[in-house]
């Protein structure tokens, strides 16, 4: 078991990288924080390189992340706070490399497609809820938000553990599911698009949902099987990305 | 058309206790801030005490809020900055007196009640899609994060313009819809609930949602007609309360 009390420690500075997308790139790992979290990753066996906790919270925590010890190290306060993204540190966090299953991801089951999501609560929301909805797999596309983002993670309450979240072309999965007959759906406002009531539930189909301000983007929405959208009733102008999500993932999945 | 340059200004330091809830409450007003929601309120006929703008934006912003010149008054960059709530100050705000319009609810389109929801975000969230389901209006409990929040109005998108959205005690309002044959939905996780697809759309109802981690509360799910829960397939444990909110609410109003 490690022990470590300075921020200006090199490996401190490390993790600290994580923080960035530039961090997490170069090192390809993440940091998550908090015990939900720490102890989701641990539920679901995923290959945890580092468990850090707060020296006084070591007895607190340890029984319950269930570690062997010399993948645990003691941080000081100062070292906790340094790594901390958010405003009520816990005094937990665990290292994990990114590990991408790209192979996973078959069409058996909904899949969740997003197109330059920009929030990061956005993210992790659509990701809860693709889980609760029981979807095979999320697919991120270019120009979105991170899923390693600590915002983004924390908003996800661990379903990345659950299901398997990829970074890809979404071309790329447009094609091979149109490929196997699984119909893909856009999202659009305009006349491009039906409205999701049209549409009977189904085991298998994909859906795209795309940017906060600009939705999903034309070159997508020209490959789709067909594009749908959300009958407004009142004055709003429209909704926000992971409500409109969540109401089409519990409608079309049978 | 009054001009302010000092953030010492008495009428500024009053303004700028309106973004607490004590300054709200004392003053019975509160503060809107950014183009969108400032240009909704005129759109919607409400009664605007005074629009503020930042000198530099005067003719951008003027001919977009059509007001009285002297409903109008010229801020300097200081006041604009010390009055926002946002990291991207847009220099325009405006300030409104706090009506709630009680008595236009009438239970003849579904109704939304929030129990002790603590999130701004959410709140407003969950007011945007009240307005987009076509519901008839919103009704906050006490030990709720208040509309007037600058967070929560920031979500609400100047939803809260379009239908009533008023502070009430929850109990009386379940009294009087059950009176009037509404039924009343309150939302649980335990073996209190019955799935949501039990229940067939309707055109009246009242749906009431709980606390981010509490759900509604014991005294509240004793009173309701029924109570309802959204069956999970994947591994997450629950769903945040807007997402939750707005299944039930795009499914269950006919």
């Amino acid at each position: 078991m490690g022990r470590i009390e300075s921020v200006q420690n090199k490996q401190v500075k490390e993790w600290k990288k994580l923080l960035t997308k530039k961090g997490r790139k170069k090192q390809n790992k993440y940091l998550i924080e908090g015990l939900h979290l720490v102890e989701e990753a641990v539920r679901a066996g995923i290959e945890i390189e580092h468990i850090l906790i707060r020296e006084d919270k070591l007895d607190q925590y340890t029984i319950k992340v269930d570690q062997e010890p010399e993948n645990l190290i003691i941080i000081s306060e100062s070292v906790s706070e340094s790594l901390s993204d958010s405003v009520t540190e816990q005094g937990i966090f665990a290292v994990i490399a990114q590990k991408e299953e790209e192979n996973a991801i078959h069409g058996n089951k909904p899949v969740l497609m997003l197109d330059q999501v920009q929030d990061p609560g956005n993210l992790g929301t659509l990701i809860r809820t693709a889980d609760a909805a029981g979807f095979e797999a999320v697919i991120i596309g270019e120009g979105s938000v991170d899923l390693y983002n600590p915002k983004a993670l924390r908003s996800a309450q661990g379903s990345h553990f659950h299901l398997p979240v990829i970074h890809s072309d979404l071309k790329k999965w447009i094609s091979q599911f149109k490929e196997k007959s699984i119909p893909v759906y856009g999202t659009a406002l305009d006349e491009r698009a039906v409205s999701y009531h049209s549409v009977e539930p189904e085991q298998q189909f994909a859906l795209i949902v795309g940017n906060e301000g600009n939705g999903v983007s034309d070159e997508l929405l020209k490959e789709t099987t067909a594009n749908l959208y959300i009958p407004i009733k009142g004055q709003a102008e429209s909704l926000n990305v992971a409500i409109a999500a969540s109401i089409l993932m519990f409608s079309l999945h049978q």
